[in-house]
């Protein structure tokens, strides 16, 4: 049996009690570090906070394993039971859904523990899940890539008055261009973006295009480290959240559509004050 | 401190650690049982399976009681920890918006535990949640409220290429039109619509609007008890899905959009086999 097992947002302590009942019992435990950042991070010792709740060793698979060894780890399903951890909820991401359909295919059960993920966990700012639009991503841009399809989404999302969320770039375990022409792998330090590349580059496109699909003055909330215990989310004007420093990595950002009175009395807690910006709590956590 | 707990989506092993560790250290425990349905039923000696879990008594907060007294409730958590718990993730229904709001306003601290949601748990039957429009929610039709605001947003998501989640009703504590006349409380039985209902009345409306919307053909995925041990996940179109005995609520219908290969493949271990609609198991839980 491959147990696929969400770990919610937070810290080692999000996992559910299901999710842990199964990773007991689990002969090996892998875990899922490509598509997402981790809060469980290594103590001191070189134990992981998630190895000293488990009692168990785990195995970091990054995406060269995932997509180079993937059936190696399905054969061990097959005899055992094996666990893939992964932040948030399992199904965040397409890679999950490719892993299930190799599983099946290979005649591996396969067995879902659900937790919280970013799609969700935004409703704690207040706006209704069932008023988002599409969702989108913004890449990090380059000199010469500068791809903006994004930009058409967030306009329909604005005209019906929906709100969107923004996901943000996350490079992890990128080759270099050297490393790749050489051949040879050599891997990018990882970078995540921060809510501010990500208006800097929202406000270019919108330069560029030119419908007003919104502006410096469009309200939008920004989210770091959300479901952390030092999670920060602020609510303010695109030209507001620029000057906010969010801090660490995890970002994500929601540009505001039309909003009902309830949503604005909630988003009234989250918003910048102008004479702080860089504000920490607002007795929601 | 007001702890807002989300519960998930199956039974009482779906608390996460961080909310087990919350609830045990309050005073008084909450639970919302108006905007969804319980897995954690009442045991024969009368304890729920949740108070068995966490070794103290539970408190029923129904609609009248948060709608009335949730006054006391908030003064009780301004000199002690109250935990309120809530199926799925706290921010999937308005009211605990509401909540978090009134609990500010009466300077009251809270503290959000996140958990799986119906809003991201949909996601195991491979269709991506970037990939979502609109969210929209079918209700119960009578004789002469047959309100179908819904068929304008599943037009413009079906028109993007965009998938469609359809909320279906709920009717927990619906006083009676007798009831309300006599001004004495009484309540209807709760009532839960199947994906059966939600259907017919979504054809219903296609013929009324006749814009081609969706038909017959139209490709669905019928969820029910999503996130339970017992959970069932049955593709097909609405015609054939109108063949399926779905069981026990709760229920939610996707509307697929257009697919990607990869989701096409997932979706594939979810059809319907026509030779047994009554299927069960697909060796994904």
């Amino acid at each position: 049996m491959l147990y696929i097992i969400g770990l919610g947002l937070g810290d080692e302590r999000d996992i559910t009690l299901k999710g842990l009942d199964a990773v007991k019992k689990c002969e090996k435990v892998y875990i899922e570090v490509y598509t997402s950042l981790l809060s469980f991070g290594l103590s001191t010792d070189g134990l992981s906070t998630l190895e000293k709740l488990y009692g168990k060793p785990i195995i970091l698979a990054d995406r060269e394993m995932v997509e180079e060894k993937v059936d190696n780890i399905l054969l061990e399903a097959r005899g055992s039971d094996v666990a893939f951890l992964v932040v948030g909820d399992p199904f965040g991401a397409t890679t999950h859904t490719d892993l299930v359909v190799r599983a099946k295919t290979m005649m591996v059960d396969v067995k879902v523990v659900h937790n919280a993920s970013v799609m969700n966990a935004i409703g704690i700012c207040g706006l209704q899940l069932y008023r988002y639009g599409e969702t989108v991503s913004i890449p990090f841009f380059t000199e010469t890539w500068r791809p903006d399809s994004f930009y058409e989404k967030i306009e329909r999302n604005r005209n019906l008055g929906l709100h969107t969320l923004c996901l943000l770039d996350i490079r992890v375990k990128e080759p270099t261009l050297e490393s790749l022409c050489r051949g040879r792998k050599q891997y990018e330090p990882p970078r995540f973006m921060t809510i501010n590349t990500a208006i800097d580059q929202l406000l270019e496109v919108e330069q560029k295009h030119g419908k007003s699909a919104y502006d410096e003055d469009t309200n939008c909330v920004g989210f770091a480290r959300l479901g952390s215990e030092d999670q920060m989310i602020v609510a303010g004007t695109m030209r507001q959240l620029c000057t906010v420093n969010f801090g660490e990595p995890l970002h994500c950002l929601v540009i505001v559509g039309k909003t009902h009175p309830v949503e604005d009395e909630m988003l009234e807690f989250y918003k910048i004050r102008t004479e702080n910006p860089e504000q920490k709590g607002n007795g929601i956590a």
